[in-house]
């Protein structure tokens, strides 16, 4: 199989696992035990803790492990939210449902919600933002790259504009860390979520990034694990494995980036070259290195993402988190896509270890599984396929 | 070492971890992936739903993934909490943080919460519980077996009655899962929380038992989920293994309980008949199989505990889930111990692996240890020693 789903899910690297596997044999203890099992599993927790910090420029004290990205998410909006009640909260019509539907949540509780709009590649307009920030705006939240199209935001603009104001900014960024790079200094963000599953690191773990100074409430309470802001036994093995994945992705930043982007640029030349009526979609330029979103007219999405399958390819028409509900696409329709441009639309995003040999084959499978699906199309007529 | 603090967290059982290991090497897919990778990562958590299942006799569809025991509790109260606002909800004085701090925030919010006592066992009456139902009492929390003393409730009793009043039950039963045999069904428990590293599963993983036509909100929103009702990409090695742990747990519970009851039996026996002025702590009858709680008197159980630390005991000296502070056990307080009694007390819980070798060198240990510790005790002249 040729892997072209890492926005979905990656595979765990073979060091990462290295490390896990004493937390999944003899290291078993439970971080808050006072023996020796206890204490190196604490050590453990800590360590990971530095790894993930560093790859941000963040202290070990501002990270807070979740159960992964979409924890984070919830963490961020509610934890702000019980803060500041009945206050505005902006974020952009295009982020993923762990930000949108949180959302949706708290404007059912009575908070002021604002989903900004994108342009057609995706971009939220930071003047928009600016008109849109009224003195009760506790908090903006605006994902950093996005998981469908890949483009990616301009978060320091973002930055500067709450600043001013004293305005909290989260930045959902599961799907930019990696493979941009982040400097949480520097950009001034506030709150940042990360997953480990999209780095090569194992699932079911993540965090949140808090500055320190911003103050939030729990979402999950209990032993007071986590200073108090996430309850629960920690996750030793995967957290060791997030650890370890965060540095890989710091130490091999600039290798993996600039290979996932020769790759990326070779496939979407060629696709474009060798299969008509074909649209590259999100921004040109600032887009994530990994990310491919292409729109084939004519074609359904989910038609090609079978044949992609049965002949050896593994891709998505879109966000994979919205559990085999077969809706259209909320960022492209924010993006202003029409109807049948949703429907053609597929999604290919680069791994580590994909390689040129793949991309010469998903190229020559794709032009004939979509010239297969474009004979019987009912759009036929309407194009030069 | 000898590992005594089962109760804490356990070893992953060998078979447990081999049937992990695929989903954290090939099989990488995210469940919510159309292609050949996700549909085997979503087959592979659908057979662990099973198993759960399996273990407590409910439906596979009444299984809902949790990170952990924590997140099952939080669930279980915020998710009913949701759906009946103001109303009253009853728990117990000796419940696990995990139940007692979001009793607390409910508390805050307007919920009439009420912690029902317990007696010197640690055993709660039924008929103060029913004595303190009212017509707007939406859930009663108990738990199964507590944590630090061991105690099995009559959840039998607690159910009966609830059910003649149609007032939803739950049970914390994250320490009796594999201990206690649980049927659902049998014991008409309404929810019902399990935590995967208690029972040689991994950490990070935990399902709260729905039973089918109980509604509740969801805590963290999403993808959608586990039917919306807890969203986020699947943990699915964990999830793997958490199942793996279940089925072994329901091949295996006689023998393991046998086994561990008569490990038990033989080292309380040992204990007392040893050392002097040493109590034997919780219900002498109903409680959990594993679960060893004692009174030194005239000793600090945190010295005693560094003490059998360096002679190669793993112990504890009442929840592990208490964040390494050092405060006096709520358990035991609501049981009526002074604070010397309190001060005094070591938890041994076995797991599957222990055996008679080290029941033996551990009582020769903790004899020589007491016996240090009481020699330079503030309180020598109060007792025989």
């Amino acid at each position: 199989m040729i892997y072209l789903d890492n926005a979905a899910s990656t595979k765990i690297n073979e060091t990462v696992l290295a490390e896990m596997i004493p937390f999944l044999k003899e290291q078993y203890g439970n971080p808050s035990s006072i023996h020796r099992y206890g204490r190196l599993a604490h050590k453990a927790v800590e360590k990971a803790r530095k790894q993930i910090a560093d790859l941000i420029n963040a202290d070990s004290s501002e990270i807070l492990f979740t159960s992964g990205g979409t924890e984070s998410n919830n963490t961020a909006l509610f934890g702000i939210a019980k803060k500041y009640p009945q206050s505005r909260i902006i974020t952009s019509s295009i982020e993923h449902d762990a930000i949108l539907e949180p959302c949706k949540k708290l404007e059912k509780e009575g908070f002021d919600v604002i989903y900004l709009p994108v342009n057609k590649y995706g971009l939220v307009d930071p003047l928009i933002l600016k008109k849109n920030l009224t003195k009760d705006t506790s908090l903006v939240s605006i994902m950093f790259g996005n998981n469908e199209v890949g483009t990616v935001e301009p978060i320091i603009d973002f930055t500067k504009i709450c600043k001013d104001r004293n305005i909290i900014f989260h930045t959902d960024a599961v799907q930019a860390v990696g493979k941009i790079p982040i400097n949480v200094k520097e950009l001034g963000i506030d709150l940042l979520s990360i997953s480990s599953h999209k780095i090569h690191g194992p699932k079911g773990i993540g965090a949140l990034y808090i500055r320190k100074g911003i103050s939030i409430d729990p979402v999950i309470l209990g032993g007071g694990q986590e200073n108090g802001l996430r309850s629960g036994t920690e996750n030793v093995s995967n957290i060791v494995g997030f650890g370890k994945a965060c540095e890989l992705s710091r130490v091999n930043f600039f290798k993996n980036v600039s290979k996932m982007k020769e790759l990326r640029d070779y496939i979407s030349k060629k696709i474009i070259l060798e299969i008509p009526e074909v649209t590259l979609n999100g921004h040109p330029e600032t887009r994530l290195p990994n990310n491919i979103h292409l729109t084939f007219l004519g074609v359904n999405g989910e038609d090609l993402l079978i044949k992609l399958d049965e002949n050896g390819i593994a891709a998505s028409t879109g966000s994979a988190c919205s559990v085999q509900i077969q809706k259209a696409s909320h960022v492209l329709q924010a993006m202003g896509f029409s109807h049948e441009q949703i429907t053609g639309s597929l999604r290919l995003t680069l791994g580590i270890s994909n390689n040129l040999e793949e991309m010469n084959k998903t190229v020559e499978i794709l032009k004939n599984v979509v010239a297969e699906l474009r004979s019987v199309s009912p759009f036929k007529e309407k194009y030069s396929f």
